[in-house]
């Protein structure tokens, strides 16, 4: 049985806050070893600090930005862009944030969201004793398929991967190919009791304790595809504009003076 | 409070079997007005009697592929292909899935998942007289995140999207633009409980019975996104080839005899 619920009684978070002692004081006392606490990574922003003007949005965006996916004109004639941001995440507009933030104001992702979640659980586990798990996590759109779903981009003492690899099917196969990304799956029940209008910015799942360990473990950084394994690093488009002034450039008589 | 439980002793499934018998049987009688019940592609898929022998692996593949989206070779020899398949989902190997399959034979995905998903639940309210919904459920890899997670492909009374149109963040901002596929995530959830070696093919989630409504309601067809809003319609290096023949014809002399 896996147990997920929001915490109540979290509080407008501003720069400078402890989330550990924010956390703490709203689980008062109902955490357990093996819990795995999900926070959005927009209160792990605001108390780090990552807070700009909006007037700044785009200039935010571009300096988040790694490498331009794919973009596209929207009808209200701005642009969706699709990036790779310094993380490693590909999303739109680099994470960088204009919902449920201060009026006149956008949140950057946090700067490192693996060390965020680490220092959370660090803190957690030291501060009450009782060995938990820290994922942050983002709302994400994804290829092929309509909506959003939260998504782990940070993970302190949880396995981000369920490891399959010499475990065998009940037809005593082998189950190589398969390896839930367990912390995405975490993320995306916990978004069921948060509630994108409410201030419910975090939530415990309790039932996987076996996903809970050190907090050397790989985090959410290991989820992401390297560029070189991923078959989708561009747009169609924008792969296919490529190629087209790659292949006129090819037969293009080399006749420069 | 989310629940979320996999039913314990669900047979072997066989073709013919009646899931709704074998699914009212496990859960006896701990069924409620609102609970989701999530049911793994596969045992569904077996019950249609979906199975055919794993020499034609390829040629199925091929038959459930309406169009190829990327592929590439695998290290041993193989081709990994990522196609749409009929049902509009992206995924490798159009879901012909060769695991947890008796020896010897492939597994194609249900005819149509949501007409499943409807059926059992039908079934379900009408035999248990409880208003549940049903999801059927699959594996799918990602672009740009390593690893897998479980998605809806089936729907019956349940919302697939959560509707946050016309709702307001805490600073009175318009949500419009977020819409959290609540089934992907209502999957992902039951992917934490099911595991993948056992059999525990169906589970429950119990908490969000706002999301469950009329069988009439979408189907998990209208997740994927029409190919026109799709910017990852075609793997970058298939976009590319494609823009670099164009680009080359472009420019060539036309002069065929």
């Amino acid at each position: 049985m896996l147990q997920v619920w929001a915490l109540d009684g979290i509080p407008e978070i501003t720069p400078g806050d402890d989330l550990v002692t924010v956390i703490a004081d709203a689980a008062a006392g109902g955490l357990a070893d093996g819990d795995i606490i999900v926070v959005t990574s927009k209160v792990v922003s605001k108390a780090e600090g990552r807070i700009l003007a909006a007037d700044d949005r785009e200039e935010a965006i571009t300096a988040e930005t790694v490498r331009v996916v794919a973009s596209r004109p929207t009808p209200n004639g701005g642009t969706t862009r699709i990036v790779q941001n310094r993380l490693g995440m590909v999303s739109a507009a680099a994470g960088v944030d204009a919902s449920n933030t201060p009026h006149g104001t956008i949140l950057l992702l946090p700067e490192d969201p693996d060390a965020s979640a680490r220092l959370i659980a660090a803190g957690l586990r030291e501060r009450l004793g009782v060995e938990v798990g820290v994922l942050v996590s983002d709302t994400l759109g994804r290829a092929w398929r309509d909506g959003q779903t939260d998504h782990a981009i940070g993970a302190g003492g949880v396995h981000v991967f369920e490891d399959l690899r010499g475990e065998t099917d009940a037809e005593g196969r082998s189950l190589v190919v398969t390896m839930p990304c367990v912390a995405d799956e975490l993320a995306a029940a916990t978004d069921l009791v948060k509630g994108k209008a409410a201030r419910r910015p975090v939530a415990v799942v309790r039932g996987r304790a076996d996903l809970v360990g050190s907090l050397d473990l790989p985090g959410a950084r290991s989820i992401v595809r390297p560029l070189e394994r991923d078959m989708f690093r561009l747009g169609a488009d924008e792969a296919y504009a490529e190629g087209f002034a790659a292949g006129a450039a090819s037969v293009t008589p080399s006749s420069a003076p």
